[in-house]
């Protein structure tokens, strides 16, 4: 069986623990997301990740309704389901609406086409934009 | 010689003109960028792809800056250097600073960076996101 | 119905069969994964393919540990999810202990995110790399 | 300096000529692509892949044309550069017109786009599909 | 609750409905595909979307198969297992054989290896391609 | 212009130069590469970006070489021009010979390749994966 497993509160080791603690106490959430629980495998990489998702995701010149729909514009472009999944939520607890989904989707699918037809048509940069 | 040439107004046929016409008063600039001219080959496809585009960042539930800070979020998660290069000038035009930059930049790296965690761990969705 | 279906042993045409033979006397295992099953439907591609992967994947300059953590690593980038449980597999069965998976993935993910911080922020290669 | 050189002819060993002898002489052309030059550093490589795109660009079920669309189709959306330039050469060579390369973009461009909308909308597959 | 759910026609606001029954007389299907019943949250951008992919899949200089399995190419290049799924069996029904299947499979999967070839060894755009 | 520019030791703030001092040190380099000289614009993703590099690319249960072709896996996957010149650079100077190297791009095209078969074919996992 090749197939990675969650580990829960119950079984995680103190690092994962104060870990998970501050995920919990931060998101001010009563568990975390599957995602934590895999990552808690290798517990030095679950606190440097979550130490920078923490870092890259509070609001500064960007709020956190911006930053999220930004990283859920990424997770669609990569076609990651879980990410998808875990940040449409996200965004839309930060405030996205029907509407704003729907907008960021149409920004993300038309990036999508014109960046092709850039590539396919060997666009070369403009001298303006160098 | 196979690499595409870009079609300069004073070459265009009259669709491609009133195109070229409808990008300049729009976006109230001289001339249209590299793009475009190319483009310019298809001119169905220049007329379609504009009007997608005109469609799609019209500012509507999001303003237009946070719509080119998605545009170029995607850009840079496919590598597109003529798009890298044309939203970010895009982008700086419609408000966004130094400091916004490096935050997209900073999200854009982080996204990219968790969504293949969650694919490499192969974490399920969780039952709230469903 | 447009699903392909997998293609077994009992039903296999002859030049099927002596892939599959190979595959399983090479490998030393009584079934072939179904990814060959599948591929069985274009006889000559699984052939080619069958032969490609076993002259590539001989352990040479590389052992064969090395060689399937990078197969990983670029399924994990791909988000491919049977070639991340695959390779998964068949790296754990080289060798590879839960503390190298976890650095494989970290490394990944960090790739990941610096290869999109060198897109995003256009930055040119040291003279020294040319 | 870490930058791969190309290897000519006049400077390759016997399996090397022996491959670039047999481009020459499948593509009736007086010299072998800068591609082939450079994957000269791995021999069994540079054999094994000729090879299989000797064998996978036959015209079969699909004659030349169609193929060498696809696979500008696919290095377009991988953003690939060199191989943009190179299979628009082919594709050119083998037919395909300026009109038809304004509809492989087309249709490229549209599939990157609805690719993406069907990620962020997480569209599960009708059964008729299934 | 985050996950889109379908809008069937039945539920569906007049703008909507107009672009079902079009997709429905234009196909000849009793019933639009999950695809459209999800993008039919952004009315706006169903209409849009549905209008570019009827226009850029009419038959033109390529014919309406040439164009799914360019279609078909690039979503399995994305890993858009919706798309994979629909198009498959759009490009079956306007004649994609058995046979041109595993071509365009074979196609596609050599396309993405030497695309990494020419990245990974550096290769320079030959002068002729230019 | 839009074009970010390199932040060069003698014009960087503290912060920058403390981070810069610390990659001369650990790698033993009289300056840094320019990927660091364009991140410096965000001090606070240049300091977590290092650190997370550093933390990373240590040797643990992987030695630096086998971490560094993992590293150029991914970004050959990814198309990174930069990251391909400099991670090829990182992964010769830490023992990576002309033959590993062939070996390593023989790997990470045969994985793409088969990548898009796995999708194209809609391949089901394995029960013995799961």
């Amino acid at each position: 069986m090749s197939k990675p497993q969650p580990i829960e509160y119950a079984q995680a080791s103190a690092p994962v623990r104060a870990v998970f603690d501050d995920i919990k106490k931060t998101r001010n959430v009563p568990d975390v997301n599957n995602f934590w629980k895999y990552l808690a495998h290798d517990p030095a990489g679950l606190k440097r990740t979550w130490e920078s998702v923490k870092e890259v995701m509070t609001p500064g010149a960007l709020d956190a309704l911006t930053k999220e729909m930004i990283y859920l514009a990424v997770s669609v472009t990569n076609g990651c389901g879980y990410c998808i999944a875990s940040h449409s939520a996200a965004a839309r607890k930060a405030g996205m609406t029907e509407a704003m989904f729907g907008e960021v989707m149409a920004v993300v699918g038309m990036a999508n086409e014109t960046n092709r037809l850039a590539n396919g048509y060997r666009v070369p940069i403009d001298p303006a934009f160098e």
